[in-house]
């Protein structure tokens, strides 16, 4: 991804407007005092969403659906995708609180609790994550292929996986930790919500019910889930604030481990190129119906910001 | 509900040991870090649930299964009412945030930030949250019957319901509000959970589906949790901090507007037992199967806390 809107736009485009529709509903109550704080908080919603995201976990959804034989662009897909990136926002408002990471910046723009305040950003990041739920339950897919994603995504979500993650990162703060401990907190943190994305985007084709293709799309989640943690610990170390969108160099200011502290940035970018080699020889069984899961690897782990 | 633990017991021990039971999973990492770390964010979780509440809104759901033919202590019933049992409690962790109502006491106990610290106090919320939608979707019905739940748990719970209903309740502080006003912020912020807990019992029963039952069972839910929301006011305006278990006259003092602020204490007694009798009356073609239910309605438009 060397520049902002570089991968797949023919896919990203239609996620945007689609986003933008969900985040935008009637406000059916007809109480003026009701409607003037609701239509407030979604708009802080759509702040927190609609600010320039990568959509990594969108388009890998999408990528994985067409992997499997789905239409990428049909509106379930379309949902699902839309599902993964309010999930994913949910989990960057809360991160952004004073409590948490403390952050004032988020892809140049304020975050959500300065733009509004840190009341109406819990609240968004509650909202943002029920709504993601709520897209998969309602995406149109038949029940018994649904219910399976609602359970991917749950499991990807909560204590035994992104919430469960963040807990560790905030638990190890200052301390020293193995290469393993520091692998197997990205693996619930962010890994989680990678590999929910492609196992989501796998129910939604007709043959990721194939038990061979759906351990080859997990197993290409889960190794560039790594490799695109590698390479951001790369470039949080490496760039300035600007480049980045967020605040630069937080990590090593807060005592935080990350892949540079533990490897030096050289191993680290070599660690980074054998996981891409690694992701993509667990593509080898598909053709080209999955060259853009192979599009997005490739700009993940090139990336500048 | 005179007395703590004293309404339907024979359904509230189950129902307790159950929440025990999921809140105290196997860590399966085997990494020390993580695992010291998770087994925190866990005991955080259950010190947000298993605090001694009421559970109301598990209690219904039973209820409203019972009255619709399914077993209420069956494990798909109970699984289903610790579902509402964590969401509610999610909402309590956050709202008791310092950038929400700033409460240190809740049910006696200190809240879940003084206990642990706030950035543990938000992860509970958010994994707690989670939990209960990867509840209702393991919690064993047929694909067809438990995606309703999950799409009725969510509407109820994000900004279409109980996140919405807390940002008109932030942002009505030192406000004045017509009636219809009120009840339409407390029918998003308390009302919708409760509706949810008895339409995804209904959805259990298998006579859940005949239309006139969901739809007596959905008007008892509606009617039920205005007079809860009623009974609310009056007791916060009344009652002392020692009874309470939470700290009293909070709305008052924070400038909210209550029913008591805009009725008054007698027309607010008079109204939650009009409330009272009309939710009765929408039972009224249910026989001794509802009773669960009128048992309910009557402990909670008669408690003192």
């Amino acid at each position: 991804m060397t520049q902002e809107g570089g991968l797949l736009p023919q896919w990203r485009a239609p996620l945007e407007s689609r986003l933008l529709l969900l985040l935008s509903p009637e406000i059916s109550t007809r109480c003026e005092a009701s409607k003037l704080h609701l239509s407030r908080l979604w708009a802080a919603m759509r702040h927190g969403v609609l600010n320039g995201g990568k959509r990594v976990r969108g388009l890998l959804l999408m990528g994985a659906a067409r992997a499997t034989g789905a239409d990428p662009l049909s509106q379930t897909s379309l949902d699902l995708a839309c599902a993964l990136e309010c999930v994913h926002a949910f989990s960057l408002v809360h991160d952004d609180l004073p409590c948490m990471d403390d952050d004032a910046l988020r892809r140049g723009q304020p975050t959500v609790h300065v733009a509004f305040d840190e009341a109406t950003a819990l609240l968004v990041g509650d909202a943002l994550q029920t709504l993601g739920f709520e897209l998969v339950t309602s995406c149109g897919a038949p029940p018994e292929r649904c219910l399976p994603m609602v359970r991917s995504l749950a499991q990807a979500t909560g204590a035994t996986g992104m919430a469960g993650g963040q807990a560790v990162d905030i638990g190890v703060v200052g301390q020293t930790m193995t290469q393993a401990e520091l692998e197997d907190m990205h693996r619930l943190k962010t890994g989680a919500l990678i590999r929910a994305a492609v196992q989501i985007g796998a129910l939604a084709g007709p043959h990721g019910s194939d038990s061979q293709a759906f351990g080859a799309l997990t197993r290409f989640a889960e190794l560039l889930g790594l490799a695109f943690q590698v390479v951001d610990d790369i470039l949080d170390a490496q760039s300035d604030t600007q480049t980045l969108g967020k605040t630069a160099g937080k990590d090593r200011e807060n005592g935080k481990p990350t892949f540079i502290s533990l490897l030096g940035p050289v191993a680290s970018r070599d660690y980074a190129a054998q996981l891409h080699v690694q992701a993509l020889a667990a593509l080898e069984t598909f053709g080209a119906e999955a060259d853009p899961l192979r599009e997005i690897a490739h700009a993940l782990t090139r990336r500048a910001h």
